[in-house]
């Protein structure tokens, strides 16, 4: 036991601290320092740069939310790329669909999956699945060099800081346009629209620069500060309210946890600031 | 200038600190502690015994949330009580709606009062207002003894611990809806759905033992920690989704930086965690 006190700065003048009973695990790869601490309330705890990831008591927000809207909307996904998520809880949401054969994750740092693999066995548990390929590699090199074709294409990254930002740049979404299919539908990791209102806004232009479709919805969930939290989709023609089919979710009989059909309408409702800062970059949903 | 890291304790094993430029006020009153930091990130942030109440960046969230959902669900709110809500936010929101005759707040601690009139001139600014009647008083005996009828009712207190607590119990309930008119309609300050769901259930237990028709929605700011908060509300009859004129939202020409008929909607759209705790105590809204 060595409980210490683990302090996240969000801004100059604001901390998140949590008392971690232990520390799991602490490393530094290559990329990023990556840190894993026990705690009371939220269960293990992910760090990555001191910035929190992710925890046991409240993933299933964050991996419920960058995944169902997409593969619910999508009529029929089969093939699945996720980018990054390397703690396997997109991946594993992902392979609860029946109708997916297949989902490929490319992960640049391969000290964050033996981390999850070794202390948060609750997102890493199907990494190992026979439907999944597990990928160490960039993966922006990955999408600018593979031949094959996705569905549905999940960036779950960290911010647009540091090893990240590539993946928030028109380039790069040109990329992940070339590798979708017709109906292909791609969502990433959107930001926070108090603390980082500019950087959602250049995801969008560079979205919507390159897709003809593009949206943003909202998640709340207890470890990223600020509240509202979003995910940027963009489609090739799929509009996610109109295209929607309700029935899908009732007929797949998977429970969740945080996500439903209500969800899944009213997530794309966004508060009126976001509206005026964001919808020039924002399609009609109606 | 005395710059000081304020710390709220969120749970024995999270707390959020701030960084205050200086203690603009700092009081006992006869209820609870009470400051007012200046702080860079977030204006003046008011704190009752050591939580964080509201904060000048983002109070417009709570205070459109607690307010235009009942004022624009009614047809014709003429009459609102508030109770609580000392620092004015509340009774400003209420007042933009140019139908409300008068609108009565009674709060019982005036400490609140005079330090949010004297440092958060950005909330309290319509207390003065002609059609704002203030009472400085103990709101549950307001509503037991008063002849007055109000169309809506807005219960804008403190957690239900301490001074706060009987505003959550079905007494109290009795009172607001002996008040109410028969369109009537009553919100609460609802608690947050991660770190106190146990409450929430008895809220609306209290609540829907009352009132034929109880609802909960959420909303989502940077102050107040866990993501996902909630406000309470139960009316005579009115159904918030059935019974809502998008119309009287877009025909009231009130912009707003958080509302908008959209959220109205998505907003009473509750996660399944929320749904499958709370589910027996609210009425359907389709």
């Amino acid at each position: 036991m060595s409980e210490k006190w683990i302090s996240e700065i969000i801004k100059p003048d604001l901390k998140y601290s949590y008392k971690a009973e232990e520390v799991l695990f602490s490393g530094k790869s290559e990329f990023q320092k990556v840190e894993v601490f026990k705690t009371k309330s939220f269960g293990n705890v992910l760090f990555n740069d001191d910035l929190a990831m992710l925890s046991e008591f409240d993933e299933f927000i964050y991996h419920d939310m960058i995944a169902h809207p997409a593969l619910f909307l999508h009529p029929n996904p089969k093939n699945v790329l996720v980018i990054g998520g390397g703690d396997g809880g997109t991946l594993r949401e992902v392979l609860r669909h029946r109708g997916v054969d297949k989902c490929v994750m490319v992960e640049i740092d391969k000290m964050v999956v033996d981390a999850s693999r070794e202390f948060i066995p609750l997102t890493s548990s199907e990494l190992d699945s026979p439907r999944a390929e597990l990928i160490i590699d960039d993966g922006i090199k990955y999408v600018k060099e593979t031949d094959q074709k996705f569905d549905v294409v999940l960036v779950d990254s960290t911010d647009p800081i540091g090893p990240a930002t590539p993946l928030f740049g028109k380039e790069f979404y040109q990329d992940v346009f070339r590798v979708l299919t017709d109906d292909g539908i791609s969502v990433s990791q959107g930001e926070n629209s108090f603390f980082e209102l500019e950087m959602q806004k250049s995801i969008l232009k560079n979205l919507s620069s390159v897709f003809p479709k593009t949206y943003m919805y909202n998640y709340s969930n207890v470890l990223y500060p600020g509240g509202l939290w979003s995910f940027a989709m963009a489609t090739k023609g799929l509009n996610p309210i109109k295209d929607f089919d309700s029935s899908l979710v009732e007929n797949s009989e998977l429970e969740f946890k945080y996500y439903n059909s209500g969800i899944h309408q009213a997530c794309f409702q966004l508060a009126s600031f976001q509206k005026k800062a964001l919808g020039e970059y924002l399609s009609p949903i109606k």
